[in-house]
């Protein structure tokens, strides 16, 4: 569906990760005898895979203000973005208590097999973590834009990161409004913030700024409720994780959020046993997601990423922005619309 | 001994972090019904006091090659490494599971206290930490100097954060190299990085750069010496911590790799037993220290702090620096020499 300018800003991002975690290595060699293994966890992560959908954004988001745009020009900062995830998932996953990441094991699992220590582990993935946030905003200074392009482009990957801190606070503590926590937990930094990174490095008018918030905010929610869905109904086979990974974990989705407020509530304690449960068996993951379904939990999700597919792509139409920029933000649209991993 | 100087900049950076807190108290309030829990914490830290003595270097640094630098322009600096300073504290205390800090609960302490589970408050501390070094990221990248003056120092605030992450890392692995884990942790960003920092600022020369290097790293050692020193030995009612801490912490301290190396095996037996000790008592505490004092640790590294002092105040003569600048360094000195706390 996307075509292959996607693949030209992965190729690009991964080839300055790259060449940045060979000069990293060379600092760590000289600093530290031991710093290379820390290095090597954020290097691990980083490298290990993920879609880079938030380079992509960013690039589209450049090139929506600026035509003449080149997918080197936005390299640095999509690294950074991907360097500031790296820290994000490293901290989710220790907190979360998760073992696995992107087909291998978390930072944190990583360390607790070498050092047979949950506490150091932890303490040693943070320290990666702390690396990686360290890079991410080096290599945003780095960027080859003029100091007035920078200096918003700052501002913007500060908000990114203040919002999803905060996103991850109402996640820890079971915030019951789900929809703000998913709007600053992922909202803001998958699509939206990106999108705007890039038109601010773009030198973007207010107009087109706004324009890109109008397509941007709907399209990261739409992706939220895509990965809620797929996280509990999606085949083992293509997303990578066990089936109803997200009811296992007892996550708080925007299914289970619909679910609390429209179940019957001899059904919504059936489920609720489910999300509780430390090891719930399979029968009872296949009747918690058979509920979901059956009391139109998961169509409704469904109807509501539709409507916010449709919502930003109405934005598209007449917007000012640029053509190649605009067929950019299509492609990424029907990428968050049909994805299944 | 040190001048109304270093009071001046208290002032200048407490107030700079005063109204930094008091913009941000908006953003968190826009943001999130709970973000503004997480900013005090942080707000808490950073202004329950600590000794301001990073910024004061980091303003004797520019000073020494700028002789008509005022206070106020190395203020959001100034700032920027006191918050870096705050989420270092708030990670290490995690790390080493002290409870106290800046005589108050630590921040994973506090949130302890407030929420009855550990790991949950391990989980909001780290999240408190994230906010307070994107603050200072934020704040070093506002710094009112040309565009070329901040990306060095830009480069130089990255390394000190690298370098002490690296040195945290050996410290949590017990490397044995104490020297090159107190000259990473404490050395590198509590007076050289500062100082370079500040003279990066102000344009200094290659000369100057070097000259401040002579000066600052035999001072960074000796403030590190100090320290233990005062761990060790220190009157619990001036420096406002438990008689014998870094004993019954079990520190890494240098006077202890003094002892390891140069004990008789039966009293270093002696020493270990009450360093693995969890909770020693005060009368083993109290033979732990004669100990080190009987065999002539503690005067070892009383001469060393003494040699690198008169290194320091050797390097100032002759060196290329401002004579209001020269003043303020050999300031410094003498607050390092005699510091009680």
């Amino acid at each position: 569906m996307t075509s292959h300018w996607t693949e030209d800003v992965s190729a690009c991002v991964n080839a300055r990760l790259a060449s940045f975690f060979e000069e990293k290595a060379e600092e760590a060699q000289a600093t530290s005898p031991l710093a290379g293994e820390l290095l090597l966890a954020v290097k691990d992560l980083a490298m290990r895979g993920g879609k880079r959908l938030r380079p992509a954004a960013l690039f589209a988001g450049y090139r929506a203000v600026c035509s003449s745009g080149q997918v080197q020009q936005t390299g640095d900062v999509g690294a950074a973005l991907e360097l500031l995830q790296t820290y994000f998932l490293i901290q989710d996953d220790w907190m979360d208590g998760d073992e696995e990441r992107r087909g291998g094991p978390s930072v944190h699992a990583s360390f607790t097999q070498r050092y047979r220590d949950p506490q150091l582990a932890a303490s040693l993935a943070i320290l990666a973590g702390d690396l990686a946030v360290g890079f991410a905003f080096e290599l945003l200074h780095r960027a080859p834009f003029p100091t007035e392009r920078v200096r918003e482009g700052y501002a913007a990957f500060s908000a990114m990161h203040f919002e999803v801190v905060c996103g991850q606070q109402l996640d820890l503590l079971e915030h019951q409004d789900v929809s703000l926590m998913h709007h600053l937990k992922t909202g803001s930094y998958t699509v939206r913030g990106p999108l705007r990174l890039g038109a601010l490095l773009g030198d973007a008018s207010a107009a087109q700024l706004a324009a890109l918030e109008r397509f941007g905010e709907p399209l990261g929610v739409a992706f939220q409720l895509r990965d809620d869905l797929l996280g509990t109904f999606g085949d083992p086979r293509v997303t990578g994780k066990p089936a109803g990974h997200d009811l296992r974990e007892g996550k708080n989705t925007v299914l289970i959020a619909d679910a609390r407020d429209t179940l019957p509530a001899e059904d919504w304690h059936k489920l609720k046993h489910v999300l509780g449960h430390d090891h719930p068996s399979a029968a009872d993951l296949a009747t918690a997601a058979a509920l979901l379904e059956r009391s139109g939990v998961r169509a409704r999700v469904e109807a509501r990423l539709s409507a916010l597919i449709a919502q930003s792509e109405q934005a598209l139409q007449g917007a000012p922005l640029t053509s190649e920029g605009s067929a950019m933000l299509g492609d990424l649209l029907a990428r968050v619309a049909t994805r299944d991993h």
